[in-house]
């Protein structure tokens, strides 16, 4: 049984080898990277650990399932379905993803976040939005819109931004991200909720509370709209 | 009467003058680039010319009207709306630009097309496309899908796509892109309609046409679908 | 009267127009690019608006006193003295800044914030210091670390970190950012002490605060450290 | 047998690990990295997978035979002899490639084609080419130029373009392109050649042909020029 | 006369204006934007200060005279002409440039130089070169070869290099490079020829040589190839 | 024993391939990428080969010891600790790199060098430098500064520059580059301590010497300040 144990292992390598060794004649250029979670068949492309070219189909490039709306019962009233390059993996290297956000009708929320690798457009398919973002030190000037169906916002990148429904209906909006992967930093969770406390004189002095308050909000749990 | 026309003139240059010298000193980070079409009133931010910062305001970020059909009454039985920086100042610097496409019922088309500056993600909406592109040198692969309502398809930077409605309804697509100003380039527009006409020797080789009849196309007006 | 000014506004424009005709070509190569808060006295170096390379001479490459201590008496306990392309204008278009940080004994704070624009490496040069940085979403996870004098720690880009003086004695530190501009954003400021308030609704279910209490932050005072 | 194999699987293993382990220390500069096939004897240099810098030589940087005319007895009259990094692995991640381009007397043809990733310089050796490029959408502008020897030419990034040899002499060229990989995609043949036909109702609509004729050019050969 | 001065003034100031007012319309793509040494007669495209693209014509993206000899009747027995944004505008934005390099018969040089914006591959057309690059600390690698026509030779970004002709014939070279702009810094120079001369004592310790030595070579003359 | 062998081989490749398989699906989301020098225990985050992110903690980004004064006894008299990815591993991917610089009294030299990958930062925490840089070809400007405590100094991308202590005392600075790995290059030393000399005749020519003279420094040993 070992021994057959060791023959696997033996074909992986072989497999693994010729895979690297073969796949990079035949498709030199790098029209795209297709994203793969497992190194052993991944291929150099260009200098980069890509799927096999010539194994690429339709499938990697495309996505379906965003005209299900999300599900807006919890805490925030809102669901944001992000479409990276890890769910779709054809976005990769080519620096954009898109999300459906869903908002629950009476203050459904997409709370304040920002993305540490990306500018956002909103486009609002349903529903009334309260949408904004704030500039950075020292200004910390805030921009505002009530945004109907058919309408477009930009978020700069790297700027704190939030959309609030504030009509009796549900809201459906299309956000569209510059990166595969740009990450979403919710201020309020990464701030109170994170993974070990920040010691609260962080935040008592940061945030004007006291270390009681502090304490109490570290105690809560901080659900993520994504 | 020179006079007054001189006395105008100089005080074009002190206003110019002046807003150049002051504007730079109270918003000297960039968290975002106005665009701006008049360089007189632009000011220089972060070594950019842009519109004054403190000038700028929530309309110069959105845009409305996206959720207006396009006109498919034309050759092509397509319309896209594209929404770049020329549309929306705020998008300027921010990399990304959204377009609405809509095409005619039975046979609607998106022509062979490349943004020479972007990669796309498309989402429809409405309807049943069908969507591909075609690789670059020398195995021009092509990928392709048909898509449905919630479904996403991405076209890798420069590559050559398409969008056919193969439905009996008007089909509605969103299109995210990669740059506040990626291009657009219809080819067989690119190459047929130039504003002066290419060699025919040009053509007829590399399309295997006759001189004639590369004549004749040249002579066609080329509609562009945006 | 008029004349005269007519005469210097013909001079002004003259000089700008020689200014920018003359310039380009004796130092056609961008070594750098100081930046200029003039237009007018501005000239292309390859493309982009700098100030004349042969007007440039060593003080716009340098800035003296950051071995001045800042004020901490404030709110915060903490100040901090960012030289950017601002205060350095040879610092323009080369992508890098450096600031100085003191911080009172006994918890003074340079408060969780983020660079939208930047990574950041901080070196401890006195004082005991308490920093820290915390992934995105969805983990959130908080990276933590007591340092010393001769001390590095790296603030990844974009993600919230702060620092808190836990010594009896003032602490000082150096950070370095990769932009001429990397931008500041305090969080706590950006979120309560907007130039225009955000609406308390947003607030209360981001934060999980009761409105009354997120209006009595609103009308607070919050004091950048830079 | 079997042992053998397993024996020979094993030392695999541990060679590829401990070139793993060791080659990043004595070499942690990334002055190069050479493009490797062979993943397994790739080394990590600066974050990228590379041929182990301390192995590199000099045949790594250089390739030989650019002064041997191409073959043009073909469809096009013309050939091309692109040089990127799968031939001259030094050039990985430098963002460079060179190309010879030779042309038949009396019409040889460089199709109308783009490369998706990169701009090209074109200098004439020897002959005398019609060469231009036409501008994206809406206008289409054709910018051409007869060239002679010594006469250079830029095709910006991502427009189509194309040579023709008008004189009674071969023509010889040198195109350089902005990066290692620029991909380079003939129109005609991607359009009209891809490796599974395109709907015809795509290219009926787009180029003004009827269903006939395009699925008649959808049989022919394509032949590309590299 | 004064009168006359001022309206010429006048009307070059509306001129200006209006350029920049109405010239962003028309363009609003950015697929080039050709370099312009007047920025009154400049107008922005997509950002950027270029020359009204409805005005910019073939010459602009041409060259003539790379097939001309350059003088090396000099110090070094070398010529290099470098073919830059500068010469040839619509180079501009595009990152790429190239020179032609002659070198003297028995020992003509292109002497150790550096590109500090730039990757370079050098193709031979002519004799035959001893070309080579330094890597940088803490090696110092040497990597060379004698080059023949049509021999290709790449010199890594930033890196030290050099060409000597070392046939009993002229010697001609292709040489590109990775920008429109990559400079050139050629290293004797550079120390030994700056502006002002560099406190001896920095050479003595740095290039082994005593004060005396030090002072004559910075009061000799030293002739740049380019 | 040699089964033993093969069942720690196939462990090993089992263990690999699960980390690289399973790794990526928790932290999709690239906030950093530590460097690792065993890609066997790498996995694959957004495309790069990383350390696993659930693995990482504090102590990879951080660093100790840049209290600690440099060694300036030797032929310099002058010692550069920089801390790169390859000491820090967070740094990675990250653009950022920090150095302590010591340099002895009276004549302590960081010698002529260049980074082919970073601008610099300098600031001095103790002694008098006497700091410049020398732009490219054809002007070659010196602009020098001496620099005291406190005192910031900006060395432009790609140029030379060095420092001299010029003062009594022992002198220390602090550099930040812009690149976590921007290689240094001490033009000196790489002339004339190359890996291999280098043919005298280039650098006789190059730098007006004599054969003799350049063999006889080409013998000497070379010594980098870092």
């Amino acid at each position: 049984m070992m021994k057959a144990y060791n023959l696997i292992a033996a074909f992986t390598i072989l497999a693994l080898a010729s895979t690297f060794v073969t796949a990079y004649d035949p498709s030199p250029l790098q029209d795209f990277c297709v994203a793969i979670d497992d190194a052993n068949s991944a291929v150099l492309v260009n200098g980069k650990l890509c799927k096999n070219p010539s194994l690429a189909n339709a499938d990697d490039f495309s996505y379906s399932g965003l005209d299900v709306p999300g599900n807006t019962s919890n805490q925030l009233g809102g669901h944001v379905n992000i479409i990276t390059a890890d769910l779709m993996p054809g976005l990769n290297t080519l620096g954009i993803s898109l999300a459906r956000i869903d908002l629950a009708p009476n203050g459904g929320l997409n709370p304040p976040h920002y993305h540490p690798r990306g500018s956002e457009v909103l486009l609002v398919l349903e529903g009334t939005l309260y949408a904004g973002f704030v500039t950075s030190n020292p200004d910390h000037r805030l921009f505002t819109k009530i945004l109907k169906p058919g309408d477009l916002f930009v978020f700069p990148f790297g700027l704190i931004h939030f959309q609030l429904n504030i009509g009796k209906t549900p809201a459906v909006a299309i956000a569209a991200l510059t990166s595969q992967n740009p990450g979403v930093n919710t201020v309020a969770n990464a701030i109170f909720g994170a993974s070990w406390p920040i010691y609260p004189e962080v935040l008592t002095t940061a945030f004007h509370l006291d270390k009681q308050f502090v304490e109490d909000l570290q105690a809560q749990e901080w659900v993520n709209p994504t």
